[in-house]
């Protein structure tokens, strides 16, 4: 079973130069989300960004270092999306909730990316894994102190703060893994949702 | 960055037969983690069990099929743990419970099979793929039934049985992406957070 994995909207590679460059994160992207990692060759991905195999290699000395560059960008714009929240202006709860809607939907729309972000994190070289192990800290972090700022305005009842940051992040990343555009939920609708889920998380049943 | 696909506790297997397929079966769940189905040929599987592909294709014509052995056991295993949850005795917030904290937890413990059951369903072929889905259903409905129930009974508050479902499942699933043995959570802990924080999505703030 092949899926379509054509996402909607402006390019996931924005503000990546040149756009040869862009191409190839595109192309790898598709190729590894159909194959895997290891079964996609240098080749493969060049002919898919209709570039010679050498082409490549002026922008992508390995096969790895496109695998770090897709990571890197989808982690960072993760980043931006949960920093967004957590510096706007508004109480702790609009807060979190702006965070969860967001990270969801960007889920949602960048599904294909988001999976390859999310399952070939094994396949980095040990030095790219460190630099995305410290993004995924800032995001988890990031994350933790809204919540920390409603318990301690007293807006949240939270027992386990860091147990219920990290399971807020997995509820939104695991939507990559389930979501089709052919689906009942639009990205827009999935945000709505896990926001008013994840409000419930952080208020203890019996409190308003 | 390799990491230890070793699984505690019993075989995960238990009850394929005869042995030589269990032993496959295992040795393909830890080559597809490691590097991704189409990566793997039915030579390394074989090579991992100690046998010859000659002696793999007596208990597999393919290595889809393997796949598909893989999947269906390891859906099977799913249904029946969320299927004991709903057909115990106990409110609907008890069975709720019990099948949070048995999913989660089996998906911790069991995370090297369960990641290869969910990411590799595009690799399926079409008849073995609908199998599936009935089994992905099936576990949908299970669920969907215990939280019905809690809403009929006036226990849960819930505005969106069918998203809620979804998202439950979805967070107990994310467990088999992220969790580690070596993490600061056991399988246990993480079963009774998980069901704590369920038991909230289901109560509207402000009510007990």
């Amino acid at each position: 079973m092949q899926q379509a994995h054509t996402e909607p909207g402006p390019s996931a590679w924005d503000g990546v130069e040149p756009e040869a460059a862009r191409r190839l994160l595109s192309a790898g992207v598709e190729a590894f989300a159909e194959r895997g990692y290891h079964a996609t060759t240098t080749r493969d991905i060049a002919g898919r960004a209709g570039m010679s195999p050498a082409a490549l290699y002026i922008h992508f000395k390995t096969k790895e270092e496109l695998l770090f560059r897709i990571s890197k960008v989808g982690h960072e714009r993760a980043r931006g999306i949960i920093a967004g929240a957590a510096g706007s202006d508004g109480t702790p709860r609009e807060r979190l909730d702006r965070a969860v809607r967001d990270f969801s939907r960007w889920h949602a729309e960048r599904h294909t990316t988001a999976r390859v972000v999310q399952y070939e994190l094994q396949a980095l070289g040990e030095e790219h894994y460190a630099e995305i192990v410290t993004l995924r800290r800032d995001i988890d972090s990031l994350l933790r102190g809204i919540i920390e700022d409603g318990v301690r305005a007293g807006d949240f009842a939270v027992d386990d703060i860091p147990g219920t940051a990290l399971a807020v992040l997995s509820l939104c990343v695991d939507v990559a893994r389930w979501f089709s555009a052919a689906g009942s939920r639009t990205p827009d609708e999935l945000g709505l949702l896990y926001a008013d889920l994840v409000g419930r998380m952080v208020t203890a049943p019996g409190r308003a």
